[in-house]
């Protein structure tokens, strides 16, 4: 029983109590704004980290605020809060080269976060080539590259092969990638925002980018930052089904067998989205836009 | 418990026996093309039939084929059997000026399926403005007007308040309104096109178009043309667990408090979707613009 | 030989001294930021005026930036001279009711500055009648409605006839129309927002609304705030060779009849406009949106 | 004075007899469909030839016709003919792996035409790679990838080096290269298709597309279908004043001097379009994608 997240936070939670260690696993928790901007840090040390979480080593922090989807809030915190936590994960974004990949299917809107975030961000490296050095440093702007690729029923390319391309010809120090995540519950969708050091790892996403994209694979350091946007439709109806069997007092054999006999092949390729997904991706979107241009241009 | 259906199809289909007649309503079934091209009709003819299905009297036909959303395949056929039942529905199409109403919010793909159809429809009333009655007449052409409004969110409008005005400054003789609509089953997502004249009545779709759109309220008669590219989040889990409990041989009263207890306010303003929802709705929106030109201008 | 612009400004421009008052016709300016923001006033008086400049009687505002499209800027003071016009040409926007309609093509560039706009308003109007005065009162919530109805090769009406029925469905106290508009001069281009109390005139903007869209027809009061982002092909050349002729010495008279050789029928239907077209009405219609959502709802 | 045309085609009728020889320079014409559709090849055999037109040596194909853009007519005719000729210069496509890349700005209706004609391709790499060779006989399916990357000012990269990096990566055995054209003519636009095996050559195009893309740099065949969408403003104001002055008894030198002083810098960075431009893109988008479909699965 598949029960898909890209939240590490959401796979510790799954563990029974919160208080008691996951060998390998650091989790901890940091509370701003009068309980409206919550900081999670999951940090898995080694490989029986790994193993547990089912995720890889690397340090993931998750930015939550109910806020986040919300238009007419000020969004100055929730956006300093993200730089923040990008700016140290990345150990300092403002010097380097970097090349921003949006990923996500721009056609299919709860898809599309990547591709948008791309689109106003401020792409300088052209500029350098033509005006030089100097002309950068004067105006401080950092040396920008951006694509959104599409995804692979759109390219019949893997994201891996397109970025591996990109890195080779145009040697970025790092890359940034974004990407519409998946969730577990159904509370996180557009009101997270996930930030690690470990690249994007296979099956992650709506849109099926295989391939993992990581400093292992490309050969430079990958920053990740994802916004859950969906839910597996499979996984909703089973957590559903687990909750309330569990308080009926069934064992976890009865529910096992109980939910391979309810989940059915047609709920695959199909996931739950909320009514107002375009407008969520697009507050979104220009914040996670206005982090980036923000960072790595020093204004 | 709301099990949420625009198909008039679907509903019918919860009458426990198939071959039982529901008092009021008549049901005809016909296949085509092998089995891949079904036809299904339901006519509820008085109000008996109407409180029993919870939907405004009237003739509901339901086009199935699995091939409407596979870009590859030939869909004359499908494309013709469409064209007959709006052609039937609407008393003749031809000789009447059309406004076509392209329902829902184009900025979410799987609602977007009336703009799309709205957008590649060969719209005629201001040249006949400007040539005048002998050019349209020797050029085949139909009198139609189009407008995809937006949805309540959008515009602050009702979709009926937004129609009223257009038919009461330029008089069509018929309302035709595309939707995209809520099936109960996955499986009916995007192979489905239902043709009514019955109009669009409340809750309908995703958007939330919320006064009935009818012959009633706009005073000419209004075809619905809708297709299903959602599944309401309650529902699918609703009736999963129905199903499987039912084989476990519990009753529907069991049934029902266990569903209570199980669906959560947290699944309102959720829907299921495919994940390849932007092919199939470019896919239909096509040949539903092929019907209508088709029908309209006698090309 | 039409020389097109939709600027009042403009059209005073082209008599022949600045500082000779052209009957019924009151010019004033004024500069501020260091000369990067100026503001025009055009006050066409009564018929005299109306007839010389060919524009109806009424008040034009223009507000002028070369800041206008560069997103990095800071556009605060350019927003808040927008702001202050609309707000004065309007007596007031805060308390009344508001139908905003953004005019155009969204499928073209060039033309898609009224739609971008509406999409960023902030509309309350279904909030109103969902929750009542008083909430909307507790949270400074002006009434705003608002639709993007399209083009008339679109929908086959004209934009007159849409907004009518509009008007008549909904009562609102105040139209605005956002408009994409056409210049004489390149240099006005995406640097220039005009605000009018006379509405829209006939043959104006690319997409040819062309009846007349203004208080005399509507029957509410109609605002008109505009863009010029494109050059009539005609008007461009025609003014070019006009400058160099009288500068070699040509009268009138063979100026003019060398320019109706010139000119060609294969002119029509062309216009100029700038390569980054797409970043400028980018910017500018958030400017927009951010001036009318602050004027209507007092944040 | 720079007369932009990015068709061979135009600059051949820019030397003054059309039956007159230019050296390593063969002119073919063909009439088909009673005039209503034109193939013109202009063949650069050497240097001479070369240096003479300003162009790469290779084949430039012109397929013209008024219906081109005419969404009613049969484009059947078009279509074969349009294949037959990038059949014939790709030397057979059907069993070759192939990019497809679509430049320009799908932001910009008139630059959009590369984007659009990537979106409505059958892209099948992925599904060689995951069901194998067999299958992709069986089913008589080309290998086929493709991208539409953007153009510089959203990438901060040239279009080769991320097309560079693409066949690095993915080894295809032919690039085909989608991308809007410059025109010298209003009557071109939207009415001819080039097709070359040159490849495209330093500033083509509206996005600037500045390092070439062919064979010499890439290192497999590059074949480029191109359509005219847009003329440059200051071709179109100097065309216009050459032919009259020429008309009007001035010489070349004369004509060179008033020239000089007309076109003024403002009238860079600005191009001419047609109004209907997003229909024409649209239409002949689908023709294009239609071309490559049929001829890369042999559908």
């Amino acid at each position: 029983m598949q029960k898909r997240t890209d939240l590490a936070m959401e796979v510790r939670e799954s563990f029974p109590r919160d208080n008691v260690e996951v060998k390998g696993v650091i989790l901890t928790k940091e509370h701003f704004e009068k309980g409206e901007l919550d900081v999670t840090t999951v940090n898995i040390k080694d490989e029986k980290g790994s193993t547990a979480m089912g995720k890889p080593r690397g340090v993931y922090v998750t930015v939550e605020s109910p806020l986040l989807t919300v238009e007419d809030e000020d969004h100055g915190p929730i956006i300093d809060k993200i730089a923040e936590n990008v700016e140290s994960i990345c150990d300092g974004l403002t010097d380097k080269s970097v090349l921003v990949v949006g990923l996500g299917n721009r056609e299919v809107t709860s898809d599309s976060l990547g591709p948008k975030v791309t689109e106003s961000l401020f792409v300088t490296r052209h500029i350098d080539r033509e005006f030089g050095t100097a002309f950068m440093k004067e105006n401080e702007l950092g040396l920008v590259s951006a694509i959104a690729p599409g995804v692979m029923g759109q390219t019949g390319m893997e994201a891996i092969e397109i970025i591996q391309g990109l890195v080779d010809q145009t040697t970025p120090e790092l890359v940034v990638v974004i990407d519409a995540l998946a969730a577990r519950s159904l509370s996180r969708l557009c009101t997270t925002v996930q930030i690690t050091d470990t690249g994007i790892s296979p099956g992650s996403g709506v849109g099926n980018h295989r391939k993992e994209l990581s400093k292992t694979s490309l050969g430079v350091p990958v920053i990740a930052i994802g916004v859950p946007t969906v839910v597996d439709a499979n996984t909703i109806v089973s957590d559903h089904l687990e909750s309330v069997l569990t308080k009926q007092g069934y064992n976890e054999n009865e529910i096992g067998s109980f939910l391979k006999e309810v989940m059915g092949q047609e709920m695959e390729n199909v996931f739950v989205t909320p009514k107002n997904i375009d407008e969520s991706v697009h507050v979104i979107s220009q914040d996670l836009s206005k982090v980036l241009n923000k960072l790595m241009h020093k204004k």
